[in-house]
């Protein structure tokens, strides 16, 4: 529980988070809380859903991707560029559209043909010049083939979530949170580069300073917690976890001091737990969430059976990440 | 599209929708409306969804039930008894146990051990003498059982659809959803034994008399479109269609002529558009609804691909019946 001293002054600051949120408030859904009997019953206090599935593109990811998109320096800047095989991919083709903004997305050859189409349609909306670029991840690594093009055409790089206005934008989930639904004792965000639970503790502790904002990740992949525990950035190769969201390498250059200055606790589950709490949500409360969405619920369910204390009669804020499932490898782990 | 000359008065006015409203207000969910950019595309119109799979038991069964327990004459009848497999079952077992009245509840041995646990568990919360009566569906008749047993212990029989006060308090869906989002040119909604559809109708042409109102059902069983077009009760045995919700043998006694007097048109969708659209809202909307839940958006499908101006640049309401899916029968098909 103990953590190291806090870094210098951080680059993203709450009225960071604040500028975001009405930078993206004209495209970006204030998407809905929801709440369930049925779960709160099984966390034994009251717990508020952030459904951030219902968010544009279908994750958080397009608050930060719109905050950035739309801070562009164009007079210097022909257009933006960015590497992703997931959400972010979809959240940058949107954005880039929204704003006018041509776009570069590079993508490797084995993303799932839905996602390629999916960020295809939105890129389709994007000025001309915006293009998806395929790399072959057995011999290339993204952020090189990324670096280069960009440095070829004088992009601006929008990463998947280590930069500080991708970190502001993903904040403002927590703050929206917070406005709509008052105080908060606890909150749960999931882990994978840390660009939301950063950007949403340093909202949270600005605004409520005693709320505990604890971030979660799935055992498989728990680079984040050694590194919260350590001090020191840890990482983690291509784990297989089903939280594909999660299975980024490490925390960031931004995020690393951000989540140990602003964040309470780490912890980890295990993908079974994932599985579990994602059932639950879909059975019970009839919202799909992805594996990566569940996350913050896991651990919430863990702690009410490890620790019931932490959380009797507490109100408890849980973010749903997102809801873009791979039915085709998910399903089958539901059926029984 | 020609109908039969109405019936005489009816025995459910807008009214009744009305005091419905009222009488359910303290239990039910005024369940959330939500939209969505990729249906509109397919629809050429724009759709406001009614999403009762948000309500209360996880389908808007909970309305009527709640409404017509809330009747029961309690110095005449010592509690009520219903028979249901599914939904209904769990939203009498709730309003029974809301309204502090003893509930029976008939339900097959074969009845899913999820929806017999749900319903338990609904019931625990009901007075002493609340039970669920198992009987055999290989050779007992569940109107006979449940009558039966009216008749011996003096209880109040609410049927699942084929009551004045169930189908008044299923048209509160639609009643909230055009209070609350304004005028509608075409409503769709689902049709097994016609308590919503007939109830919905009820509502929908008393506030907006030019809106069309579609019950839409399965192919498989399509006994309330043959009642519709003949003008005389046409039935279906077991019909094998997914949609577990529109299986029920015809319309009721109440509910045929309320459908030929409010609605303007039944159509049927086949099981596999009706996968097709629940998939598309499981992966656009991030709304898990059920199959039945289904049977609206499939019509409304249907309709933009084979008469595209009759939907083009409407305002189409679409009710989401309920998401009470069952996993082990569904996922199989959606997994592909």
């Amino acid at each position: 529980m103990s953590k190291p001293t806090p870094e210098p002054p951080t680059p993203v600051t709450f009225d960071d988070v604040r500028h975001a949120a009405e930078r993206i408030r004209a495209h970006a859904h204030r998407t809905p809380v929801m709440t369930s009997r049925t779960v709160d019953e099984q966390l034994g206090g009251h717990a508020l859903f952030k459904c951030e599935c219902f968010q544009r593109i279908g994750a958080f990811k397009f608050r930060g991707a719109c905050n950035a998109v739309a801070q562009l320096d164009r007079a210097h800047s022909p257009g933006i560029i960015t590497w992703s095989s997931g959400n972010h991919a979809q959240a940058i083709a949107l954005a880039a559209a929204l704003h006018h903004v041509p776009a570069t997305i590079v993508m490797p050859a084995n993303a799932p043909a839905v996602k390629l189409a999916a960020t295809r349609g939105y890129l389709a909306g994007a000025p001309a010049g915006s293009e998806i670029v395929i790399y072959d991840p057995a011999t290339q690594v993204r952020e090189e083939v990324g670096h280069q093009i960009a440095e070829e055409r004088g992009l601006t790089i929008i990463p998947p979530y280590d930069h500080p206005h991708v970190i502001a934008g993903q904040g403002t989930a927590a703050l929206e949170l917070i406005e709509d639904h008052g105080p908060l004792d606890v909150l749960f965000v999931c882990v994978g580069g840390g660009g939301l639970l950063s950007g949403s503790a340093i909202a949270t502790k600005a605004l409520l300073p005693d709320c505990a904002v604890i971030g979660v990740e799935p055992e498989l992949a728990d680079d984040a917690t050694r590194s919260f525990r350590t001090g020191t950035l840890q990482s983690v190769h291509n784990p297989p976890t089903i939280a594909d969201g999660a299975r980024t390498p490490s925390l960031g250059h931004y995020t690393f001091p951000l989540v140990l200055r602003h964040a309470d606790d780490m912890m980890t589950v295990s993908d079974e737990e994932l599985l579990a709490a994602m059932r639950l949500v879909w059975e019970r409360m009839k919202v799909l969430i992805e594996p990566t969405g569940a996350l913050a619920l896991a651990g919430a369910l863990r702690v009410a059976r490890e620790a019931p204390d932490r959380l009797r009669d507490r109100r408890i804020g849980v973010i749903f990440s997102g809801g873009n499932a791979d039915f085709a490898a998910i399903l089958p782990l539901l059926g029984s």
